[in-house]
């Protein structure tokens, strides 16, 4: 008879994403640093009018939104939120630093992207841009590069002031880097000009060689499109 | 001679804000709850082309937005990383629950307000929207009503599924409260139609009782304005 305590069972894990959701990149680069492998199961955000309309899926999240993450049958949401329940409940290795401060830095940042560019260029706010105020796409556009302008250039300051390291905030990823990435893609896909992020940029592209950033890249998820 | 440990020195709290911003407003709320009480300095948003603007306050906060905190110097930004600081510095009473599923629900519901409504609403937005895009005043304040409408649906259905007690999660108030109170004011100052989202307009008539909210609420701050 082992005297070892009997190992507690991992809680059961669905991850709900698309794999050109940045908010769903983010979760699943935590994941891979973390390593934890959730179940996928992929939302299409356009086809047959959007998956996630889908009376299933806002029983997940009646936000509408991707991603969500079910913990054996209970329905987590938002992935700023969804990460710090992995920190909390998988604490090596760490995303965020220990002192209270620096964390709040850390944190800072993540939301800088999270909570200020992000929610203003997502697909349906492109869509109410297009649609009720009739804005053709080059406006749409505009407006897409103006807010990651202007964010982006808000980041990079805030590196310049408390940022250390390889990476955002020293020299393991974390939080901010998380959120770095998948904005960073987002910029790029849509044409910005990221002349004025000299260090956002080379800190992205040290991330991007990283195998837990490669993997969660949305042309390596199993429901990426051409 | 005390044998008595010396008591550490609070750090010197300087707290950058505006009477009417929502962010600055759940700050307030939070310091009032953890009877903390920071050196107010007044950020104008309108006043001059906006204060928040000038350099002394950008090498406070690159990104030109309230709140800002300053602790001994160090300037904290953003909203729910300054209450998390708060949180993780002065443990009593708890803004969230200890248990880290409930602790997830409680964040996701703080950020289905502060990273999916307030960011398409605040002040920069709608200049955008009537500056570049050309928008009147009704479309903006249309604009404006969509999102808090769709946001505050969303919120009243994560509490059907989560909530209990008689504030958002629990008979405490906590994170999650602290962000749906200055979002309902915001609301009501739009004239939102709020007959959609009863449990929240139940729970902010009941947390505007408390104390910690009232003394927060913008008509009661030294900077307010008629």
């Amino acid at each position: 008879m082992s005297l070892a305590p009997r190992p507690q069972a991992e809680p059961a894990l669905r991850f709900f994403g698309y794999f050109r959701s940045s908010a769903s990149y983010r979760c699943r680069i935590a994941f891979n640093l973390k390593g934890v492998a959730p179940a996928l199961v992929p939302v299409h955000l356009r086809r047959g009018g959007g998956e996630h309309l889908r009376p299933d899926y806002v029983a997940v999240n009646p936000q509408r939104l991707v991603p969500a993450l079910e913990v054996d049958g209970t329905a987590l949401t938002q992935s700023l939120a969804i990460i710090e329940w992995l920190e909390e409940t998988h604490p090596a290795p760490p995303l965020l630093p220990r002192d209270p401060l620096a964390r709040a830095q850390v944190r800072a940042f993540a939301l800088a992207i999270a909570a200020e560019i992000h929610p203003l260029n997502n697909l349906r706010v492109l869509a109410y841009l297009k649609g009720p105020l009739g804005h053709d796409q080059a406006t749409v556009d505009q407006w897409y590069r103006h807010w990651v302008g202007e964010g982006l250039l808000a980041c990079e300051a805030l590196l310049a002031r408390n940022g250390q390291g390889r990476f955002c905030f020293g020299d393991a990823p974390g939080l901010a880097d998380i959120c770095l990435v998948p904005q960073m893609h987002n910029a790029r896909r849509f044409g910005c000009d990221l002349s004025a992020v000299p260090r956002l940029a080379a800190i992205d592209a040290a991330l991007a060689a990283l195998p837990a950033f490669a993997a969660a890249h949305p042309d390596a998820q199993p429901d990426a499109e051409p």
